[in-house]
């Protein structure tokens, strides 16, 4: 077990680390940035090459179409994720996407490929089109749309991505868009990634569950049918853009999907940020924009900081997965998209913070705001009666975070906000914890 | 055209830019090795990790299995290649795959994938199989054997690499050895750059084209329907194991068409390399040990100092592709398998040879001495019939050498062993060659 314990560490919030790992820019709305000197307007402009932050920052508040005025900046937040030559901005604001200059800027080359589907493509895809090529002739775009759902998420729909891709000609400076939720960000990113062995991508996360969560940090991949996210690579966009106008048309199912995982921010390292989610759900719930912009915000901010001290997650990023064992066991096991990954992760959650609490490691009090919280999103707290002992044993084994055979999971460990990654637990607990879940 | 120009960089061979990438060892069998200090003899002892060169050249001459007195190491060179924290070595020898020590120094974690076709396996996978598990009770080896050829290098056949690493449960800490030819190796390769996002790999080669080229460098990938290599991702090697026997079963064309990418170094790099060839191409032919080990370590060499200074291939390392643009489409255009990799590109640096000379960019000398020593190996100078001029063009439009719609080439320029990679050449020149070349 020592080698287990080796890998075991404790993921407490820290302000001091996180100043190190992030900056958040706020540039609202402001009529003075029209009077600042001008920005370089070429279309491919690298915005992360620029000398200095307080530029980026005036380039970001003064952004629009080149040949008119500057209009007030809808960006009210630039999140920075730090990762060297790799490093790129988020950008959240509603009505980015009426702003062509935010995208273009990110476009290198001539030619776009926006990966899509079949529910998003009607809402959004014309307006993004529009952003890409506005006063912007040199660019041209292709689109590639996709059947919706989880368990498209699989290899024969990835490779209709790469024939679009081949078919329309498209070469090395070309650039992927991702627009849509997470199924669509993981495989346009992997895409991205395995065509023509790299190409450019961004990111244009239209759900709160890729808003939040999946299109931060490099993460992308395909699901195999025994295990999620199996195949995969790192691989970082040259920006996030964040319009969230885009959670107008979002069904109230798949909020609730994205807030659980807005809920385990606040778990694994900012309990600040759980008690206000206590506060705020109501407003949550009823898509007060102010609260969800705070919500995708810190969201945001607690990805980005975590994603820059380990990208490849070696440690401290593993805890991003409260939950995520057990709810990928769910999502494969009941055939994926039979239920969403929000609400599997749910479900997952409580079971971590049960078997957490069987350890000794959490007090009672928390498990329980941990089931309330999830419970006030009208998110599952159980998993369904179809998962067995048995089955989540089975689908854990080929968990990613198995090690020479090892299950590690990430549990809570003491005050609020607290976790630790570890394959140094009593396996009694797991088993008490399974069996009081399942019914057989 | 100007930006085309700007890419465009002469590929002289320069002596000191060559020692400056790559350090080459010479270990050869010596008795005093075995009284030297002793190298460390854990398992997975980090040979990149070794504090100094001299240190290094010392692990690697006394190599032996843990619990045996060390015999004098086959191990005649090392080449070193020289990518930062992605550094590894190339070892080449006689009787390589009878020294455990070699590949279980290299192999993290307890468990190994090995990736073979129908072919091979017969021949070495026991072999390798003894050496990664002899004196290593703990690691615990799989195999999975794949259909051989050219045609079965698409996305069907690696998934049944992840099938089975799925299957058996394999996790991030694993190893996957690619034991073959250049198919091989380049869907192992990619295999283990997207199992779980990313796990180590052994390449064994057992061609000369993989020895030469193919396994050195990172490129790994598979093939579109539409065009070659179109799929995949720069992903490195722990380390290269050059077992010069294992050409013993080669058959006489697949040493040829090595043949054809040993001619390419000296043609676009190295003047006395291919100098060297004109001499002893017969006995090249004749497998001649010595012959056959010095084209592969100068081979190796010229591959490692241009990957070095140019991993992804932003410019210099597209050279190693000369002849490929034709090459690729005629894999293409004949269906993948019908010609070998190498006599493609025999008959397509021919073609880039003809053009170079049309565009007054080298002496007709040069253009026959490369139209001789392709001859002189036995190999395609002039494409197969099947290919028109119109199927060279639609083909060579998806090349991934083409930038915002404009393809580059790898041309001869200047004296021996000089070369350019560019777009800014007479469209004349490439129609008039593909003119003389095709029937219709």
């Amino acid at each position: 077990m020592a080698a287990a314990a080796s890998s075991s560490l404790l993921a407490a919030a820290s302000s001091s680390s996180r100043a190190a790992a992030v900056s958040t820019r706020r540039a609202r709305a402001n009529p003075a940035a029209a009077s600042l000197p001008s920005p370089s307007r070429a279309p491919c402009a690298p915005l992360r090459a620029s000398p200095a932050r307080t530029l980026r920052s005036r380039v970001v508040a003064s952004a629009a179409p080149a040949m008119q005025p500057p209009p007030a900046s809808r960006v009210s937040t630039v999140v920075d994720v730090d990762l060297g030559d790799r490093s790129y901005p988020i950008y959240i604001g509603a009505g980015l996407l009426d702003e062509p200059d935010l995208l273009q800027r990110h476009v290198h080359g001539k030619r776009v490929l926006v990966v899509t589907n079949t529910t998003v493509a009607p809402l959004y895809l014309e307006k993004v089109t529009w952003a890409l090529t506005h006063n912007n002739p040199n660019v041209s775009v292709e689109s590639v749309i996709l059947p919706d759902g989880e368990k498209y998420k699989d290899m024969d729909t990835l490779m209709k991505v790469f024939d679009k891709a081949v078919e329309s000609r498209l070469d090395r400076r070309c650039t992927f868009v991702a627009l849509g939720g997470g199924v669509i960000g993981d495989m346009c990113g992997f895409a991205a990634a395995a065509f023509l062995r790299g190409v450019n991508f961004i990111q244009i996360p239209t759900t709160l569950m890729a808003q939040v969560d999946s299109s931060v940090g490099g993460k992308t991949g395909i699901n195999h049918p025994l295990g999620k996210n199996l195949i995969g690579a790192f691989y970082q966009p040259q920006c996030v853009l964040i319009d969230t106008e885009t959670l107008n048309t979002l069904p109230d199912r798949e909020l609730a999907s994205g807030i659980a995982e807005v809920v385990k921010y606040g778990l694994i390292r900012d309990a600040p940020f759980f008690e206000w989610q206590e506060k705020n759900m109501p407003a949550l719930l009823a898509r007060e924009p102010s609260a969800l912009a705070y919500a995708i915000k810190r969201s945001c901010e607690n990805k980005a900081e975590v994603v820059a001290q380990d990208e490849k997650e070696s440690g401290l990023r593993a805890t991003l997965n409260l939950g995520h064992t057990f709810g990928h066991a769910i999502e494969t096991g009941t055939g994926y998209g039979a239920w969403l990954h929000g609400e599997a992760v749910a479900a997952g959650t409580v079971m971590a913070a049960d078997m957490s609490h069987r350890l000794g490691w959490i007090d009672e009090s928390i498990k329980k705001r941990v089931i309330d919280i999830l419970e006030k999103a009208k998110l599952p707290i159980t998993p369904p009666e179809a998962m067995t002992v048995e089955k989540f044993k089975s689908i854990m084994a080929v968990d990613k975070k198995v090690a020479d055979g090892l299950l590690r999971l990430i549990l809570l460990k003491g005050p609020l906000g607290s976790c630790v990654f570890t394959g140094d637990y009593d396996r009694n607990a797991l088993d008490e914890t399974l069996r009081a879940f399942c019914n057989s």
